[in-house]
């Protein structure tokens, strides 16, 4: 395999052959083929693409660079959720609690956060003991245990995808749907789950700003978990406003909890029902949708869900005191406040500088190696469509002591759109994609 | 400046500005930029190509990155040719006896062959001490002196070209038209010529095999030396049999002293007063072309041609044997013959196949550092449309004893097509592309 020649031909436009791209992906996660070279075949797949068998041979050679985990052992249908970011999405806290509540195995790989979007591990991370690194044996033992862990991803998962994702990262080769797709289900499918719920966000607190790129990314995930015997479904979900009210690390488990106890915002509670439901059909447990939401509902209502995060949390180490109202775990203390400039309506919000200004603040990070404040966070209290008066509070600012938290709140004060009339109220749920059955 | 913003930019089609292209030509160069961000460049830039804007600022910043050399003090016009690379191509060896004789003075910055097409440095160097490694003052003098130096490329003459044309080399990002127009101006502009006649080479023995890419090539290259205030004329040569007769580096050395003796192959004889007559042209020493062609051929049959490359091989320390049939070169002893499998016409030859074959008999590379056997070579003895019978010798190869010669004779064989009515003559000059006067 000559890697000059396979720049030439995919620049050209061809396809690559199955044994091709194995090896490539193998020759560059052990070092034989340079970043420079495997820089410039990532900007050609950017401009020409990669077909369905080309993706289907890319995740599959994505996969087979690291250690696979075979769950079979364990009892119950292995489901996993992902979201491909965005403001204040804490999804994943509640959600593991209530689907392994009604049944599921939840053995999620998670991330941190980059940019306008938070990370689940900064999240746990902000619960004091939490360890996001777990060897396999607690990973197992948690799992069949309590029906839930979220873990950091270990260097043996995918290798090939973090040595990718770096280099397209500082090569503007990122938003590519085809690299996209292959690393999202790579990590998935490698830590041995049997289906796996993808919420793709949409709206401008999101990496995809319109419905169409979003629907040809979905496609793509529905088709290559088909060929690769896993089962896969999709969410498009609108993201312009936060996803609940808090923002940060500490304040969004906080806020996981509220949930959790049955309470909460309604627009966290009802996707959290949403993928739950999702999460059991694709899992089996639930016949259709309805009978999914309602288990969920049940799971909320019954305290079984709050209960499996909260034995969750403990199994990884972490020490949250649910029935205290901030969890036990620190907020920053200082309090500035956002107020509405005149009586209007909300008209939109700018999710990406709602993220940005969490990064200002010192909750996020621009670069990865970065450090974060786990109680620095804010607190979003108008939605799209709502009227205010002049002086109501839009959003609270969680600031250190003698943090400057001007700029933050300009930041957010220019992210809002105000008009006379009520704007037409915006759905959460865009549209989904559902499971596929394969034809065995 | 921040490299992935600019590759971003140029990804999604944008034109970068004079100074982000100075600035990302020289942190390159300095080793600011790594490789993988460049190539990744470089490949967006094959895709999206560069403005017209952006190729001369690619050419300034391309010659900003090493040391100029300015000649204005040694008297007469300075005038080079540079060829695109062809299979036989020997012509800068008694282009520049011919030109130098005529009064120009030709400051040659030459290469190595690599893949199928030879080098004009490979072939000097097959002459017993010639030094293509020179010092500023001896290629001064020489220039003064002689009229003629071919040098190879000092380190410090266009740095930034050598490294941009490695890293393309092995990422598939040669064949870009304002990559090529930038890389072969800056050499010549930063080594002090005023004027250069370019020689493109289109056909199965060129890098362009079609005349249109060609035409790109050269309107950019004529726009450019007109922006840069340096004077650029353009043929277009045919390149599909060898020029001449003698492929290799010793024995194409032998046949330039035929031509240049006045005899030799009738297609390197034209060519090569072809091109004196443009350099003519170009540095007001003829008032046409014909009256150039005539000045040229003048300098053939007094012998001053032939005297001045002599005294410029002597003066790079080369021993060279004039009146000697071959010139005191060391040829390699066994002859194997190609002979023609029928009474028929040649009609077609592939060129590229002959210049491979060259590389399997040892005297090319195909790679930079490999090294080459100056003794081996080919001597083509057809003409496409030539009347040949069955036994008549269609090439002759030069190897080393022990040497194996059927794969090389099987190659040759399967280059050459045979038909029963005779071609149409091929024209040796396609077409050509004046100096354009610049507005000044």
């Amino acid at each position: 395999m000559n890697p000059r020649e396979l720049i030439e031909r995919k620049k050209r436009g061809a396809a690559l052959t199955e044994g091709e791209i194995a090896a490539v992906v193998a020759d560059f996660a052990a070092g034989r083929i340079p970043d420079y070279q495997m820089a410039a075949l990532l900007m050609a797949i950017w401009f020409r693409g990669l077909s369905r068998a080309e993706s289907a041979a890319l995740l599959r050679a994505m996969i087979a660079s690291g250690r696979t985990l075979d769950l079979r052992d364990i009892p119950g249908p292995k489901i996993d959720k992902h979201s491909t970011g965005g403001v204040g999405d804490k999804i994943s806290l509640p959600l593991a609690g209530v689907a392994a509540a009604c049944g599921l195995r939840v053995p999620m790989v998670s991330g941190r956060g980059l940019g306008h979007t938070g990370g689940t591990l900064d999240k746990l991370e902000s619960i004091p003991g939490y360890r996001t690194q777990f060897g396999e044996a607690a990973f197992r033992d948690t799992l069949r245990r309590v029906g839930a862990t979220i873990v950091g991803q270990s260097d043996d998962l995918v290798p090939a995808d973090r040595e990718l994702y770096a280099l397209r990262d500082v090569t503007a080769t990122v938003d590519c749907i085809p690299l996209i797709a292959a690393s999202i289900l790579s990590k998935k499918f490698a830590a041995g789950v049997e289906g796996v719920v993808l919420d793709i966000k949409v709206g401008s607190g999101a990496f995809m700003r319109d419905l169409e790129p979003a629907r040809a990314l979905a496609a793509l995930l529905v088709d290559l978990g088909h060929e690769y015997g896993r089962r896969v479904a999709v969410l498009f979900t609108r993201m312009e406003e936060p996803l609940g009210e808090a923002v940060g690390n500490a304040i969004e488990v906080v806020e996981s909890v509220a949930v959790l106890r049955g309470a909460g915002p309604p627009d966290v509670r009802t996707l959290v029902l949403e993928l739950a439901a999702e999460m059991l059909v694709l899992g089996g447990l639930a016949g259709d949708l309805a009978t999914g939401r309602s288990a969920a509902a049940r799971a909320l209502s019954s305290g079984a869900a709050l209960e499996t995060f909260a034995r969750m949390v403990a199994a990884h180490g972490g020490r949250l005191a649910i029935e205290h109202p901030s969890c036990g775990l620190e907020l920053a203390p200082v309090v500035a406040r956002l107020a509405a400039p005149r009586d209007a309506f909300l008209e939109g919000v700018d999710g990406w500088e709602i993220g940005m200004a969490l990064v200002d603040l010192g909750g996020g990070r621009q670069r990865k190696e970065a450090a974060i404040d786990p109680a620095v966070g804010l607190r979003w209290r108008v939605r799209v469509g709502q009227r205010c008066q002049a002086g109501d509070v839009v959003a609270e600012v969680l600031a250190r002591p003698g943090q400057d938290t001007s700029a933050v709140l300009h930041r957010l004060g220019a992210a809002v759109a105000w008009g006379d009339e009520a704007p037409a109220p915006p759905a959460l749920v865009l549209d989904r994609l559902p499971f596929r059955a394969a034809a065995v």
